[in-house]
Formats: structure tokens, sequence, C-alpha cells
């Protein structure tokens, strides 16, 4: 009997080669719709789907294959005699080769004017129900719904006459993540409710990794399809060799302090916190100040700047050993320069940003903590200054850019900054006291009439008093202590000007 | 004309009422094979579908609802007059309601000793079809995966004879969740490659929260179907109001610490970090080595124990203001002290862990970072003395429970330790010797005779010569350096005993 393949591709590359092919190896081909029309424009016999299902395809062509003829041909175990019996009785013949692809449904909704209709109409239904029941029947049925596996089939059915139980296993598999993948973006593109009974993501491959946060742990970095288009995901690598999982997390924490600022603005990153964080009238300036901050942490670190990387900038970049720098673009001078460095990675970004992310998530053991990203910048601060004494314009300088900055640093996180750097960061602590320290430790003289930012309020006065003893001047904070009060008595015995921004950036 | 719904079944749950109800309201109902049987040996009267295909079913119930007379019955729509006239050419008649649940693919897979074949059997392929073609065409049908939706369905038609269009949109949506998630668990299955090209990933949702990090992020708790069981998902609350964001991370942190010993353990933890680790002969014993760790910190934290709570523990628990304790269970005298207080949560959990997570994941703006847990413990580091002098025996308990703690700390991490309890804990920092001072500095005078373990290697030998002032005399740390020769001289040359691990425990 002549084996047969059924072909309905929405995406037509390589399909005409590929059915030729297939018919020279004596394959009849069953089709429909578009690509039966290009088959046959093309000169290739093509077999009509209703010339199978003795019925025509109706409803705008909503149903054409779904008919037992096609699906008893997908779906009949080809060595179990009682299916055999069953398929004969009913003029059934077994469809050996199955190769579609859907409709365009995420290439629709990322349309900028879609309508409902027009997402709806391009919710599959055949295609995938054909996928899926031949991927239930690959230990007899092969089924394609990547063109890149177009070649595989191909040299196994000259090799063999037959593929391996083993490529039509994978390729069973790779249908199932297609129809995962098509349905969860259907799901989240119908779904209102923020937080669903059950929440279904997906992800495209990216990259694979060396490895994760440590070498004995397996690692890759996938993209979100639909998601923020201000990612390293869609960053372009001029130089370098590829990024590693820490990295990744770093560059996107630089990233994401580095969008704060609409002057020319340096960061630099270590294990996800900034260390150095810069501001000036232009980018060298901006990042001797990044670099002033703690020349010491920088070593190895992660450098993500707002504006185009000019000669000047370059070369202070190059005198450090960086990992990475990320920025908008490098002056083609810049890039002489940086890039006779091997070790270092240079990434361009673009930094218009059109799209954000939803929620981002993090694993806990057997489950998944999903939230709205944290937002809110010095704008969505409801400032309040709550102390006899106002800041100078300097301190508000000072205490804005420390309160962009602590958002981004882990908690507990206490920031000391003047007005165009990172003076201290004390990050990552279990009480509040001992982040200030650290950055009171760091920024050692130069406290002395700075400002500090904290993510979170001062349960008690005992930060003020530590501020106040290292000099500090001015004092932002979210308030909302039960003892609050004895803070801003102790900020105005200091003759400290405090403000409340009722609102936290906790961030772990 | 006759309104039709067509049911049919795996869960069948308030089935029976749902279609008697429907009967009620002129409904005719189309079933077929164990629904049908049921609901007719229950006396309601069903259509066989095969009478509306008139097409028997074949291959083993592979092949039933697959059939134009069906899918045209749920595609065509009700107000086209070419669709209505196709279908009456046809002889199709539409179906209003659809009811199907899928073949039990989860569960079957969940089971010990599941067979591929009978994995691959409970792959549903007609079931996902009727219930995908219904919900793209849910301007006009109304489609229930779920039973507890019968009730909203059967009150809207006895109310106005109709389903709303935002109920039926709603449950189209549900519907695409529901086969997304279904797919999900299928390619999961299927998938042998650690990293596909696509990721689907599915989770269930276990609880709203009231927000996330922050006030202003709204977030959510889910939780992994066929994930980790040793998991806060699994937790029993005994008492207290629910878990927030923040405590599901650090309750998920104190466990994986507390998981690490096998002889009585208390863990504190505050902002994900350890701030107090004790073991000890009794459970008493162990919480008073963490307490004592750092009584500051502790205030407003998360313990987690792993034995049962006694009286005498639980006395001790009683003394601080606590917001979670969490142990494999309580006596009642323990409940009896701890429930007096309002305000603390209480949780049990099993810690008999059958099953583990093959994967974590944390979102970065725009992708997605995926990697196998860092599940290396003591038993996988390769230890190596490296030193003229070995660890006493002291020494080296000292060093086991700062591996064994450093490994959740923030890095960069420095972690402290006597044979007992944490005595200094350096987390998060941005360089490594920040995080040894950070460390010393809460040891103080216990630094001295107590060991010392780092999360990664000292690039320079200036961390060992803090050490040596802060009065240490054994450290373990994975080695690998360029410049390990100068740590291990200077160690040396005070007489310190290190030890290499040959393993990172990088964390962020």
């Amino acid at each position: 009997m002549t084996k047969r393949a059924l072909i309905s591709v929405s995406n037509k590359d390589g399909i005409l080669e590929f059915a030729k092919e297939l018919v020279a190896l004596g394959y009849e081909i069953l089709s429909t719709g578009g690509t039966k029309k290009m088959l046959q424009d093309n000169a290739v016999a093509v077999t009509a789907v209703d010339e199978v299902t003795k019925f025509p395809e109706i409803l705008d062509g909503r149903v054409k294959t779904l008919n037992p003829m096609i699906h008893g041909g997908l779906l009949g175990k080809f060595d179990d005699v009682s299916h055999q019996a069953q398929m004969n009785e009913h003029g059934i013949e077994p469809i050996e080769i199955v190769c579609v692809n859907l409709y365009p449904f995420v290439e629709t909704i990322s349309k900028p004017n879609v309508t409902w209709d027009d997402a709806i109409e391009n919710i599959d239904i055949g295609g995938p129900t054909m996928l899926r029941s031949a991927a239930k029947n690959h230990q007899y049925v092969t089924v394609i719904v990547d063109s890149n596996d177009y070649a595989t089939v191909l040299e196994e059915l000259k090799a063999d006459g037959a593929t391996t139980i083993e490529t039509r296993r994978k390729l069973a598999a790779k249908v199932f993540r297609h129809t995962a993948a098509y349905d969860s973006y259907i799901s989240n593109y119908l779904t209102e409710e923020e937080f669903p009974e059950s929440l279904t993501m997906t992800y495209e491959l990216k990259q694979n990794l060396r490895y994760g946060e440590n070498p004995h742990q397996k690692a890759a970095f996938y993209q979100k399809r639909l998601g923020s288009d201000f990612s390293l995901a869609y960053a372009t690598q001029l130089h370098g060799k590829e990024l590693s999982y820490n990295n990744i997390q770093d560059g996107n924490a630089a990233l994401q302090i580095v969008k704060e600022f609409e002057m020319p603005a340096a960061v630099a990153v270590k294990h996800m916190n900034p260390c150095g964080v810069g501001t000036g009238v232009t980018l060298e300036a901006a990042f001797d100040k990044a670099y002033e901050a703690d020349p010491t942490s920088i070593f190895g670190g992660i450098i993500a700047l707002n504006m185009e990387v000019d000669a000047a900038t370059a070369e202070k970049l190059s005198h450090i050993f960086l990992e990475i720098i990320i920025a908008p673009a490098f002056s083609q001078e810049a890039l002489d320069i940086l890039t006779k460095k091997k070790n270092i990675r240079l990434l361009t970004i673009p930094f218009e940003q059109a799209k954000q992310d939803s929620f981002n998530v993090v694993s806990v053991e057997g489950g998944l903590l999903v939230q709205e990203p944290d937002r809110y910048g010095f704008g969505n601060a409801d400032i309040k200054v709550v102390t006899d004494r106002e800041p100078t314009e300097q301190e508000w300088e000072a205490l804005q850019l420390g309160w962009s900055v602590v958002k981004h640093v882990k908690s507990n996180a206490i920031v000391v900054t003047d007005s165009q750097m990172t003076l201290g960061v004390g990050a990552g602590q279990m009480n509040r006291v001992g982040a200030a320290k650290i950055a009171f430790e760091q920024a050692g003289e130069k406290a002395k009439g700075a400002a500090l930012a904290s993510d979170a309020f001062f349960p008690m006065s005992d930060t003020v008093e530590a501020a106040a003893a290292a000099g500090i001047t001015a004092i932002i904070q979210p308030g909302g202590s039960i003892k609050d009060q004895d803070s801003i008595d102790k900020a105005n015995e200091y003759g400290i000007a405090m403000v409340f921004t009722g609102v936290r950036h906790f961030k772990h």
C-alpha cells in the first residue's frame, strides 16, 4: 500500500522541497487549503483531504480535518489486528507522516491593532488535534511541527525506509511542547484574572549556559515572548565570550538601576547589589563617580551605562578588570579601545522600552511566588518632610539618588549618598542598624553632610542615632513604624532633615 | 429546535445532578462511553454520540467525537447565515453546551509503577479537541471543564435561558488554561532534554497573597504538582494568620537550612538569610544556641526546627516575638503554650521528603533563568586539608556546620561557627573581606578559636589575614583561586588549619 503523508502548514518554509522528497520516496501527499494549492502550483501531486474524508471543508475552514477518516488514520495502531480490521471496515488508511504547523496566534496578538475576532479566528483547532493524535501514536506515526526537523526525517527515510522510534518519540515530545506553549499563549490572552487557579507560562530557549550559580548546577537562559524588551534577552553582544548565569543576574540588576536615571549615569554591580552608582554631566564624570564609590568591589564587576560610551569613558573603563559593559551604544573609538581586552563582554541594549513584564516569578521548594514587579520610583513616593528642618536643595538631590538606588539593594538596605553618587551601600543585612553600619564604614569621612536612604522604616531610633554619629544630615525612609515619633524626635535633636515616602522597597 | 448539551467526563463529580437539571431545562444530552452508561443507569435520557455522527466508536475509543457532525456543531457560528446553511446541508445541529473533562494524565503518571503505555493511553485527544472547539466558539457555546462551574451555568440558564457572554468568555479562558496545563504535563513527561527549545511550566494557585515583597505589588503563591513535597505548599497551618510573600520566602529558606542537620537543630531567618543556627542534644538546647547566635536579629524572625517542638522549647520560643515557627510537629503542651500568642503562625511540614524539584526558576526582565537546585552538601565536598595543621575534631565539627550554613547565605557569604552554632554571619556583600568583617564583628570575642566558612574562594590572602586577627583557627572554602598558595602560606604562618572543598556555593 502507498504510504501517506499529511501536510498542512501555516509557515511554509522548506515545505515544497520536503514534499517533493516525500513524493520521490513514494509517499502520497494529503493536503488542504493553502498548502494544497501551493504544492499543486509547484507541480506536486496532492490528494485533497476532502477526497479522503468524503466530506467537504465547511464553516470557513473551521472544520476540515476533524474527521474519523483522518484521525482513524493517525490514531490506529499499525500492528493491532483489531485496529486494522476496524480501519479496513471503514476504509480508513493509515497516515505515516504528519507535517503540521499552526495558525500564527502569537504573531496575531502581537500586532498593535489586533482585534478580538482576529485573535479568536487564529486559534487553530484542527492543527493541534492532528499534531496531538499523531504524537500520541508516535509508536507508528512520524509527526513534524518544526521545519528544522524535515532534514532528519528525510535522512532516516532514505536510509532505512522509516524513522527510528527514538526520533518519533523526540518529535512527539516536541509536538506537546508546541501545543502546550500554543495554548499557554491563548490562555494568557483570554484570561482576565491576575492570578488564575492554574498558571501556565511558556518561555523559549535563548541560550544554554555553561552552568548555573555554581559549576555543579546545570542551567539555561529562557526568553519571554511578549515580555519586556528592556532585557538582556534582547541585547546584542559585540565582544567577548558568552554570558554566564551570574552575569545575567548581575547585568539585569545593573540595567534596572541605571534605567532610574535620566542624566548620564553609571552603575557597577557585584553579586546583584550595586557597589557604585555615579551620575554626572558627562558619562565619563558619571563613571568616575561610580568607580570612586567603591574602587575595590568594582573589580570583576558589571557596569551598565545609560548613554553611548565615548572614547574618554572607554579609556577609563579599560583600566580596570570588568566582566561586562552594557550600554545603549559604543562609539567606534570606544569599541576600538575596549575590544583590545579579550575577556571583557560588551553588550548593547535599546533603552527605548516598549513592553514591560507584567509579573515576575521565583521558585520556592515545591512552588512558585508570582508578583508584580516593583515599578514604583521616586515619583510614586508620597514625600513628606517630617522634621523641623527641610532638606536643602543638595540634600534633596542626594535623597532622590539614594531612594532610586536603595530600591535595588537587597534588604535590609541602607544607602549613603551625596548628590552625585553612592558613598556607602549596606546590603542584605538581617538587622537595619547592621546595614547602616556597613554603609557608614564604607562612606567614612564622606558620610559627613551626606544623605541616608533606607528601604524600610526604622523600627527604633537607633539608626538615626548612628546616622547622626556618622555625620548624616538628611534621611529618606518609608515611615510607618509605631515608633516613628522616636526617630523624628531624634532627627530633630541632631538637626537632621528627614522625609517619609510612604512606600517600602524590600527586595530579596 | 431542542438545545443540545454534550457531556463526556472522566471525573464524574456532580455530573448526574447537572445532567438532570439540563434535561429539566429541555436540553437533549449527547454522551458516550462511561458517562453515557452512568447517566442511562440513572434514568437520564441520553443520545449516543454515534447516533449523531452516524459513525461508530472505533480503535478502543481513540476515535469517538473527532467527527464533523460534532465539531461542526461546536464550531459553527449560530448567527452566520452561511454557516447555518452549511450545517443544514450536512444535517449538523448546533451543540450549545459542552461539558468535558480529560483522561487523568497527571494522576496516571503520578502512580509509582506507571508504564509508558499507560501514560500514552491517558493522553486524551477527543476531549481537548471538543473543549478547544467550544472555547474558540464561546461567542455561542458554553464550555465547562470544571465541575465547580456547573452551578453558575445552571443559575444563568434558569434565570435567562442562556449564559452570559462574560461567563462564556471566562469559561473559555479556563478551558485554555486547562489544555495548556494538560499539554505542559504531557510535554514535560515526554521530554528528555533538560533545557528544550520551548519550556512550558504549569502551577496551581495555592493562595492569593495580600501583596508581594511590598504592599504596592500584587502577588500569589502557586504550587507545583509533581514537584518537591518538602514544601511550604504542603505545610499545615495550625495557628495564626495567613503567610505573606516574605514569610514564604523566609520560611522556605529556613526549611532548606534546617534540613541540612540530622541532630536537633534550630534556624532563625531574617530577609532570607540565617541570623542564627544552633544545634544541640535536645531541641531546646539547639534553640538556645540559635537565639544566642544573634538575639537582636531573631526579633520578628522565622524559626524552623527539625524535631517535634516540646513544652520546654515552646516556653522559650514564646518569650520572643517570632513571625512563624515551622516544625515536623508540636506536642499538645507546646501548642497550648504557643497558641496563646495571637500573632504567631505555627506550621507543620512532613520532613520525609519523597520528591525533589528538578529545577528552580527566577525571572530577569524579559526572561527566565532556569537551573538545577544546589543539592550539594558536605558529603559532596572533595575535602582536602591544604595547611600544615589538620583541624582538630572540634574544628571539624565547626567546619562542617559552617559549610552547611554558608551555602544558604546570600553571596558573598562568610560564616563563623563553633561546633554547635553560628557566631557571625556575613551576608550579601560585594566584597569578600567585607563579608568577613561583618561576621567577625558579630562574633566578637567568640571568634577566638572558631571556624570560618566561605561560600567561594579567597581571591587574595586578605581574608585569612583578617581571620587570624579575629582569632579564627580553622577555615573551610572551595579553593581554586590562582592565589590559593598565598592564602595557604598565610594560614600556615598563623597556624590556621584550612580545608578546600572543591565546591562553590554562590547563592543570590
